[in-house]
């Protein structure tokens, strides 16, 4: 499949991986440096939102450096050099990556201890569940074999989903009143950028063949993963912040007045 | 033995390997991150758990080029490339990591000064012990070599087992109540992580040849690693989260109400 690239799709996918470890790096660096304008409770939240982009950001410079070993470029055209494209770094970083973006979501909302711990374990186990399920079908040609294995994997995918939106419902009307519209719109992004995961994979068992299907591939799994990691962490921070206000040891610390403008 | 492998045994250990970096990468992120959300006189253990996460990460960097040099692709096919897979990493990182895993978790039971010195000094030399003298077994091919380092080298491995099992026993009555729980699962975490790595050696002399043994060999030994290093400097966090709630300058920074609900 990767013969029939042209070189503009070749290009077009390693600038995109290429911009998504600028992205990666740049959303570390902020979330780590920043995580002490929040209030000492949500700094875990933070450092996990952070680490989420750090091991993003590994993976996206394995992931990039694969697919240029992929593909020998002579005189401006392109072919595949023969060493496969290691399509794991994805379902490597997503195992990891997933659990962890769950848990940011769960760190922030600041639910009881037994509330969060109960949680935690049960969504991030079936995002690891999601995410195992997936692969043996991304790394199969056949459509027959991607659909039975996309299936199997939407049934976790679905239930964390309805968790997040009816579930974590009860938790949002508990939420104080300056950050209830971003909690809100976390559970909005969360599910938006997710839904793009199972239709990327679903593009070459609908009639996208060749190069295409692989661009269209990459380069969608890599926006959802921008949204997803990078846009998620800063929302995170920033729901951060406006709660910070609300905490003592915060406000006791930072006098009034000199609340962050940032957000 | 490497000309025996298959080209999906070859990636099952590249991607093992890779996943290890991420995760001992983002382990040492989280703990030197962190290190400020626990009382003064338990951050030199978190600190020492983030090192050998942050060792572990170094090696495992290396030993994934290492093992991708050994071998070369040609059209998805495998084969050795006459360059050898550099084994020392593996002991260059225990002799360094093993005798600090033992440290950071006998600072964590905070006992006194002359017993955590004792303590650290007899069991952080008996674990070099441990890992020196299993090197010369594990670079042979000759099982009769290997069962003979192997044997001298479970002799400080028993002493340390017992060591933990029964002299740090007393002490985990002393812990306080709330990481009584959790000190008890940590000495549990090291011994079965711990017995992970003797098995793994003795896997090629039992029977197992060619690619299989190679391959169980360096997957065995990544697992054991990932719980005996990240999963129990995470442990070793949490101890010291519940144990710093009873530590009168972490009670006097981080008002009531405040406390973290990370775990």
């Amino acid at each position: 499949m990767l013969d029939s690239i042209s070189a503009l799709q070749y290009e077009l996918v390693y600038n995109a991986f290429s911009f998504t470890v600028a992205v990666m790096g740049a959303a570390t660096a902020f979330l780590f440096l920043n995580r002490g304008q929040v209030a000492f409770i949500y700094r875990t939240a933070i450092s996990i939102s952070g680490l989420v982009t750090f091991i993003a950001m590994y993976h996206y410079i394995r992931i990039a450096s694969s697919w240029s070993q992929s593909f020998s470029m002579v005189n401006g055209q392109i072919a595949s050099s023969g060493i496969a494209f290691n399509d794991a770094y994805r379902y490597v970083d997503w195992l990891l990556t997933v659990p962890l973006l769950l848990i940011e979501l769960i760190l922030v909302m600041k639910l009881s201890q037994s509330e969060t711990v109960a949680k935690a374990t049960k969504l991030g186990s079936l995002a690891a569940l999601m995410v195992i399920l997936g692969y043996p079908g991304e790394i199969s040609p056949d459509p027959g074999t991607r659909w039975f294995w996309w299936s199997l994997s939407m049934i976790p995918f679905l239930i964390i989903v309805y968790d997040l939106f009816i579930g974590l419902k009860k938790s949002i009307d508990s939420q104080p009143e300056a950050a209830r519209g971003l909690v809100s719109a976390a559970r909005y992004v969360t599910v938006v950028s997710w839904l793009f995961y199972p239709i990327v994979y679903v593009l070459p068992m609908v009639g996208l063949t060749g190069g295409s299907a692989v661009a269209a591939v990459q380069v969608g799994y890599t926006i959802a993963d921008i949204v997803a990691k990078a846009g998620f962490g800063i929302l995170i921070y920033m729901i951060a912040v406006r709660k910070s206000e609300l905490e003592p040891d915060f406000v006791a610390a930072i006098p009034r007045g000199a609340k962050p403008s940032a957000v």
